[in-house]
């Protein structure tokens, strides 16, 4: 080794010891007489101490050392007269003796310290850089904890590791593939994976029982903020299991990891239907860390004359505790809030709950004060709150106060970052309707089994069968999610019909799948989480791209390697494929 | 838990315990009043028994279940009297009291047993069932058992596991890239990675000091057997270090893989340059569980008038012990092994070492006695060995040596797979001479650092520069490959030219490697091993397949699944692609 010790190591015991350092210089300080360096590597920093009068030319050396030089110093650990009780090293120096410079830095593009001077777009070009900040660095140790802890459990709970193959074959179910052209068989192509399925099914139709991976998965899409085409799942199936197996041992694992990795000890996690998160929150991935639950209020805000709340499918509200002093200018923010877009209400009805006993309100011409006092007991509303309305059709006005309760909850500084509130979402409908394509997909995929009580509806009410999945949700984020799966061959036929497959594209698509099921296909079920997204949520992060050491920008490119790129014409050749240019 | 224990773990002691087992079934045997099922999962086998006497009703649904099908049965442990010692659960019995079928299984079109009647077109489509063997099934517990393995000492170790990009760029050097076409940068491809070979020096430029990966790596070469098209590598990357360091680190990684796997205590590794392993076996991956090493016999061989020698390169033999008394017939199948096409020579010479000292060779008229006796004392040949000697240009007729040791190594059980002898190649050259491209290639790729002491022949003698690079072989199998690591953007720029590159195309290529070394790039060094390859030697096999759990045939179609297969015109529209046709 180049080194005896890591600059992050030595502390008072060391005083005394001869020692080797090697790493980058985070700073330098000339104080005449003594010169500073600050050498920093993966694990601390070293203050480096050079001396004019004991060694004038290695300490005019030292003085020409830029940031980031890559240098090799030899010296005695010494006590600091100055201490820095806030780093590890902060009480020890090194009185350096001979000094290697190992690689020059020319002057880095942005600082590398906490707080950076560089833009995003700088900051991923040179992303080698940017992940010696130790935001960037400590991130990428937690990541490879975090995977640490989740082998650790899994491996103990007797499940297998087992990869499965990344060129398989392409589906149009679902979203969109990327796909990998094919040299050595002529004008076929492999597909990257969504995500193993149908392979994990097939390991437990094997027999092995136990299996996990955590895979890389590719989805070309188009990209959100926030999105990656691709992505790390932690993918887990398992045998012989119902879904009360399935929550609690992954549920095992979510608290195993709140532990090891926060030192939390998390209690038994809630669960709800989605129907009722979609009653209580307007969302599939409530964030509980705070309360604030919807309430319904048609029975006493309509047929009052308030033509808004009469016309509406559904008039609900929620409770902001001691909001009830906002000003005009606060309440018109807000309205102007719910009718962002991205939100979509057409307004928003308040109701403050003044400190007397009395309420005042935006709708008061056609409320009572009677009236508005049974409002306040529905939502639970005391003196100094506020209660905000919004109406309209159910699953548009559900989302809009969702959005409306997250922004209170900013607002009320009710979403700690460093508090953790999980819970699951059972029982999801088994079907989506898409606008788009005009029929009803499979929710989760088609390989999801329906709740045997709702089978009878699979052909004639498809919007109501629930299905076996569910979804680990932690702070309003799915970390998660999974489903008990088809293992008859007839009911995943009925499946496949229901979802409008011919018996030839279920044949053509799934064959393989629909042929393993012949020949003892065991109760299965499982769960896949987003590895990247579990990261960043126990960080307190709302950027996966933080999580990951090489992300791709928004329009997929890497803008580091300047990829996707050209390839040469012989490759295109060799593919037997053309560009075409479009007009 | 659909079941209360696994098949594999009940024994005396579990004696009158109520138990519930879910599994497939391997076999029954209707006895007349009892009919017997062996019940298999992935931990064993347990046999389950029904008595026609106490309940009939529930031993005739037993009689009518076939091979495979996915039973769940409850029973109660008891005391086998006919105990079968060679399975843990022999001593003990299940009977059974309620049974229920959760699902059927057509006959399976080959048997799931040991040794199996299936073709292995026919198991790799069935592949989900040929996975329920137990060779099968051992083979992956065995990789999950090594990755974790792999994992806990490199983990130890202080190395962190980081994931990088599956869709990277293009690069014409080396193998052929498999591409992905990007359909939201139309007319631009991804590429899979060959390895993550860049990105992990990015890292270490990063300061991440110690990386590793087990990582899915792409290749899109003409098939050989035994190679895929994907193939999972562990990746490592060091900083600081010098090629001792490394081999110290991943010796201790073989080591513990060898104690931890295969209860093994290895002692240290030798080491032999590349000179000397192409001197004395023919091979960069030399097979040292026998020694039988090549003698060079020149000075012994020639100008004695026999005209094949006197105009050879080389003449080289090795010393078979106790062969002595091969026959005519056997002398002459060695001479038909060496003149295959695959081997290459053109003849072979031997000398018996008879038992009273004399001599009898092939070329009596040629050599004396007393030459005889020069090469029998040279080859270490003793009375009853023969020497088998090979002539002609040196690298070809080392190589045919080389086959033919190892065939003798064969015929006399010298390579038995349970033994294990690990070894260091050294020194390898930096550059390898490509007749196809009639130019130099970079032997391992283009980051590789030359010797120092070699630096001055890199423009002037190619062939000659040594590289810091090195390779782990077991067995005469590759597993691993790494080196020290250029890290002097000068001495990089200076490869590049060596190569043939131009600027131009070097920073094209590598301009984000090039620039990251501008930036204080820190010594480093690293090593890549075959996960695949790895364990299947430890296996004693030869296959790698056998240790993949879906992998793909010698065309790089997965016939399970049926792919690569045909995309939708759509989907190549998106994508502004076109298949050619060709004539």
């Amino acid at each position: 080794m180049l080194r005896s010790h890591n600059c992050g190591e030595l502390n008072i015991k060391d005083i005394d010891k001869k020692v080797v350092l090697c790493g980058w210089v985070q700073k330098s300080r000339d104080l005449g007489g003594m010169t500073f360096i600050d050498l920093r590597d993966r694990y601390g920093i070293t203050q480096l101490v050079f001396n004019m009068n004991t060694d004038a030319e290695l300490c005019k050396k030292a003085r020409k050392i830029g940031r980031e030089y890559v240098i090799k110093a030899k010296g005695i650990v010494v006590e600091r007269s100055n201490k820095n009780k806030n780093m590890p090293t902060g009480e020890i120096e090194i009185i350096v003796n001979d000094l290697e410079i190992l690689n020059e830095s020319k002057v880095p593009p942005f600082t590398i310290e906490d707080n950076t001077d560089g833009g995003e777009a700088l900051r991923m070009k040179y992303r080698y850089l940017d992940l010696r900040r130790n935001v960037n660095k400590n991130n990428l140790v937690l990541r490879h904890k975090m995977a640490m802890e989740i082998r650790n459990y899994l491996n103990a709970a007797d499940f297998l590791e087992i990869e499965t193959p990344f060129l398989i074959k392409s589906t149009p179910e679902g979203a969109r593939d990327f796909v990998v052209p094919s040299r050595m068989n002529t004008g076929k192509f492999y597909a990257l994976p969504q995500s193993p399925q149908t392979f994990k099914q097939l390991l437990m139709i094997a027999g092995l029982d136990r299996y996990y991976q955590i895979v890389r998965c590719f989805r070309d899409e188009d990209l959100r903020a926030d999105r990656q085409p691709e992505f790390t799942q932690i993918d887990c199936e398992m045998s012989f299991v119902e879904q009360e197996d399935i929550l609690n041992i992954f549920e095992g694992l979510a608290k195993h990891l709140f532990k090891t990795i926060k030192n939390i000890d998390a209690d038994t996690f809630p669960r709800i239907t989605f129907a009722d998160a979609m009653k209580y929150y307007g969302s599939d991935k409530p964030d509980i860390r705070f309360d604030m639950k919807f309430v319904e209020l048609n029975d006493v805000m309509q047929g009052k004359g308030f033509k808004v709340f009469d016309d509406a499918e559904i008039v609900v509200g929620i409770c902001a505790e001691n909001c009830g002093s906002y000003s005009r200018k606060q309440l018109d923010k807000l309205t102007d809030f719910v009718k962002k877009p991205q939100v979509g209400a057409k307004g928003l009805v308040y109701i403050k709950c003044n400190d007397d006993g009395t309420f005042k309100s935006s709708v008061d011409k056609f409320y009572s004060q009677e009236d508005l006092k049974i409002v306040a007991e529905k939502t639970n509303a005391k003196p100094g709150d506020l209660v905000l309305i919004l109406s309209g059709e159910t699953e548009h006005t559900r989302k809009a106060l969702c959005e409306l309760r997250l922004e209170m909850g900013n607002r009320l500084g009710l979403r700690d970052p460093e508090k953790f509130a999980p819970l699951w979402v059972t029982d999801f409908p088994l079907f989506e309707w898409s606008e788009d394509k005009q029929r009803f997909l499979a929710k989760h995929h088609p390989f999801t089994a329906p709740k045997p009580e709702d089978l009878d509806l699979l052909e004639k009410d498809k919007k109501n069968v629930r299905s076996n999945a569910y979804d680990l949700v932690i702070n309003g984020n799915e970390i998660g999610g999974g489903s008990i799966r088809i293992h008859d061959k007839n009911l995943q036929k009925r499946m496949f019909r229901a979802l409008g497959f011919t018996e030839e594209q279920a044949q053509q698509q799934f064959g393989f799948l629909m042929n393993a099921f012949e020949y003892g296909a065991p109760p299965h079920g499982g769960i896949a989480f987003g590895f990247d997204r579990w990261c960043a949520v126990l960080s307190g992060s709302e950027s996966i791209r933080d999580f990951i050491a090489f992300p791709k920008n928004n329009s997929g490119r890497d803008i580091m390697i300047d990829s996707p790129s050209s390839i040469s014409d012989e490759q295109l050749d060799e593919l037997n494929l053309k560009n075409i240019e479009k007009e």
